[in-house]
Order: C-alpha cells, then structure tokens, then sequence
C-alpha cells in the first residue's frame, strides 16, 4: 500500500495573538506527509519548489519516509510564500501576502512508480491540477480525497464540481459547506454535497471538531479541549493526513473504519496547533498519539449503554 | 426527592430567519418546568407573572407536574416581556424589546413546603434574587445548580461572584465563560472559574454540544446535528432541565453520573430549537428523548476500543 500526497510544499509567515514567525517551512503536502508517516510507510510527494528551498527541509521530510522523486525543483524561481495573521478568536484570519511564485504554472507531473499508489490525498490546489493528478494514476485508487477551499469555491466552481464527480471523499470547513451547499444546516448541507459525487464528506468545524457523512450515516468526533492554541496553520491538512494515514494503515475503506480515522485524524491536528508551523509534528512520538487517542475516546464516553 | 425552580415565567416575541411569533409563552422556569418534567415527578416552581398571564399555561405547567404554588401573580401588573431577533448564524441574537414589569421588584418567597427541596435550580435572574432564594432553604440542598449571563457579569459582577462561592454546578457559555475568566482557552477559563467557588461547571456551545468540568476531568457532548433549527430560544434552559432533572431521577451527583445528564441535557434542548417556544417540548413523549439518547451515543462511537 502507499499514499500519494499532492499539494503544496510552500513558506509561511505567520502571526497569531500569541506570537509571530519569520518565514517557516509549511504547504498542505508538507503537513499531510508528516500526519501521515506515524501510519504509513510509503508516502509519495508531488509538488514544485523554487532554488530558494532549504534541502535540509528536503530532508526533513524524506526521514519522515516522504519519498520526494515527485517534488520539482524550479532553477531561478522561488517557492509559493503565504503570509496571514490569525484574529483573536483563532477561527478567522487575514492574508497579508500571497507570491505565487512556482505555484503559477504548475503541471503535476506523477512520476511512473506513483502511478499506481492505492490512496490518493489531492491536497488544496487548483481544481483543475487536483483533475490532472488524477487523469494520469495508471488505475482508479483505491480511495481519492480532496481538500479544497473557499477560494476555489469562488473562482473555479465548476472546475471543483466536475473534479467532485471522481472523489470518494470531500473534505472541507463548516462556511465551505455551508457556501458549496447554500444551505445553512449542516445535515442540509451534507445532502446537498453528497449529491454532487463524494461517497463520503468531512465537515471541519476546528476547535468544535469534525462530522463525518454518507448518504445513510453521520459520526462526529470533538477536537480536543486544549490549554493553548498558538496557531492553526494546517491543522486542516494534519487532519487529512492523519485520516488517510490511519485508512491506509489500516486497508479499510469502510464508514465504520473511516470513523476512526477521523479521530486519528483530529488528535493530529490537535498536536498541529500546539506550536508554529510543523514543530509539534516533528517532535511528537507514536506513544504521544496513543495517549490523545485515549483522551479523546474517554472525552465522549458518558457511560450510557444503549 | 424534589426539584426546586427559581426562574422567569415571561412572555416571548421571537423573530429567526426561519420565522416569527406573536407573543408566546417563555421564561426560564418555564423551559427548565417542562424540560425536567421528564425526569421527575416532584417540580416546584418559585416565579411571578402579572394578572395579563394566562390561567391556560399556569395549568399547561401543572399538567407537566410542576407545582405552581410559589407563583406569584401580581394583580394590575403585568408578565415579564422580551422580544428578540435572531441573525442568520442562530449563534447571536439582538434584544428588540425588555419590558421587566413583575420582574422589577421581584421578591423570591419560597413556600414552606418548598424549602426542604434536595435539587435547586437557580435559573437565569438578577444574583441578588438567587442568592436570596438560596438563604430561604431549610437546609442546604444535595445540588445547587446556577445559570447566569453576560449581562450580570457587565453590572453584577461582585454579587454574581458571591453567589458563586456557594453553588455546586454553574452553567454558562463558552463566550460568558470566556468573559468571566478572561481566558480565551476553555480549559484554562474552566480552571479560573472553579477557582471561584464551583465545583462543577458546564459550558454550553449551542450547535457545538457542551462541556462538563470538575478540577480533575474533562466530558464533552455533542449537540445532535439537526435538519431545521427553528427558534434557540429557550436551549440553554432546556438543558439546564434535563440535566438536573436526570440528576434528581437518579439522585446520583457523581461526576459520572452527571456525564450521562449532560447528554439528557443534550437531548432535551435539540427537541426545543426545532419549533418556536415550548411547542416541541409540550409535544415529545419518553420514547421520543430515549431515541435521540440512542443518536447521540452512535454519534460519537468510534469503535475505538482503549
């Protein structure tokens, strides 16, 4: 078995209520593939960086057992950088400064023995680059998700509705559903989307945790309660990582095994959040994941048998 | 074993984007009467209402087993009124119209056969009012369960704190939590909070389900995903109601007992937010709350097995 991550690998420069970081090495394929690689082993990246990106983050992520044959390295030009600054409440944010960059002209290009990975994680891209990743797997995977975003929503709706046609599972926040479905309840929205294509969707509601739908069931998982968040920065794409990582892991595509996944999927992010940038996950072990899982599976448990 | 509710008995002109109502039946002792009503067979209700209140709800509440003794009603005066409008979110809301009347001077008398009640809830009023209600008890009863809002906290504060140092359970929300202890983290809000005199506290996030501390644990309940969400009024009582009347039924005040009230809580305000008023609430039978005590506990069940 074996993911392919697609995605981002970019800088950022972030400021939250608590603090402020000079340019960090961040991107949604650089979350995912450190989420991921405390569950799988077989981790493929596709991307694009300028000259200007350190090799020793190169690194960084090749011992965190992210094959990197897939990243393109651009001579001359730089890496995508994003600045924002987060609100006070946590939940909304500024952007400061977009540069494209590599990003621009992007052409994901699968390397031959990626063709054929069994999970594939399209992290939020351009819908029409997530399309053209998919276009060139040798055979359907096993399972796709998509991350997407408002933007996207925004400018490219039709490009993301026909690439929602092809995905098993959608993943996005509660305002992204609320705007994909234009209904306002939750439950409404989920219909709503399940109808254009994904067999599965994933509402992330951050500090307020993550339902999971299909067409009969609905499963939500709290995030944990923490003392201090320092910064969202893709916690999203922890999440994803974690949720893909524990279905790989596990080879089971099965709503009552993708029910699990999610709460993997949100003791990662809840590591994410702890620090700036990929500091948490580049620090914590398999026991400290363990010991969250416990913690959240005890945070729900009201002891009433049904 | 019996209950003992202090709250308002009122009349309500409600405006959501989903509709409006003339003026209705409302109140906080109205809510947590019927909510609690469930639960147990012995309710007495401490209010005032004016001569315009009619005779019809005061027997609508005697049907749900709440005494209605202890209310007042103060001829050539008139009911509490409050008219409110709820914006697109449901989450926050604008007072159109207070119109305090009985409630300026009201003056709590508990009756003598009220004052031995074991369960005391103090619902949303002035803290003067509820600590007065407090020092009419014979003995000091099992639980003591305080509801209070941003509003005493602006121009109450010192009395609220007072009232504090001698409740058993405070409930409030996550926004009012934040407020009184000036910490943005609800776990670290929590931990200032119970320093005030509480020894359990419930914070209430609406849609996003609820959280009970105590100085050594943590539970968490959802909020039931719902179709249509028609009215919040009245939720936060409702909850209050059925988390306290669990309590009384069982008449267990363990921590892990009151994890299982939280999720009657639970239960009890998502019937309410789906009609205007206490129309739902009048409606529901037993099976109907075991139904959704079964949703609820699916919903969170990953199947994790620790």
């Amino acid at each position: 078995m074996s993911i392919l991550i697609v995605g981002t690998v970019a800088f950022d420069a972030i400021e939250t209520p608590f603090g402020k970081t000079e340019k960090i090495i961040g991107g949604a394929a650089t979350y995912i593939g450190l989420s991921s690689s405390f569950f799988s082993k077989n981790l493929k990246l596709v991307s694009v960086v300028g000259e200007d990106f350190p090799k020793s983050a190169i690194n960084m992520l090749e011992k965190h057992n992210v094959c990197t044959k897939g990243l393109q390295i651009k001579k001359g030009e730089k890496t995508f950088f994003w600045s924002g600054r987060y609100h006070k409440d946590m939940n909304t944010r500024d952007t400061l400064e977009t540069q494209l960059n590599v990003l621009e002209n992007f052409d994901p290009i699968i390397p031959k023995e990626y063709q054929n990975s069994e999970y594939l994680m399209l992290g939020n891209l351009m819908p029409a680059v997530q399309k053209k990743v998919l276009s060139q797997m040798k055979k359907r995977p096993k399972l796709v998700v998509l991350d997407t975003m408002n933007f996207w929503m925004d400018h490219f709706l039709e490009d993301l509705k026909t690439s929602l046609t092809d995905v098993d599972v959608l993943t996005i926040n509660d305002e992204e559903a609320r705007q994909l479905s234009g209904e306002h309840s939750l439950v409404k929205a989920a219909k709503v989307i399940l109808q254009m294509g994904p067999k599965y969707l994933i509402i992330k509601k951050g500090e307020h945790g993550a339902l999971l739908f299909n067409h009969k069931n609905v499963f939500f998982t709290p995030a944990l309660p923490l003392e201090d968040v320092l910064d969202p920065t893709g916690a999203g794409d922890s999440f994803a990582g974690g949720f893909i990582g524990y279905l790989e892991k596990t080879d089971d595509t099965s709503f009552e095994n993708m029910k699990k996944a999610v709460v993997y999927a949100s003791v990662m992010a809840s590591f994410t959040v702890e620090e700036f940038g990929t500091k948490k996950l580049q620090e914590i072990k398999k026991q400290h994941i363990s010991s969250r899982i416990k913690n959240i599976t005890e945070l729900v448990d009201s002891g009433l048998i049904l």
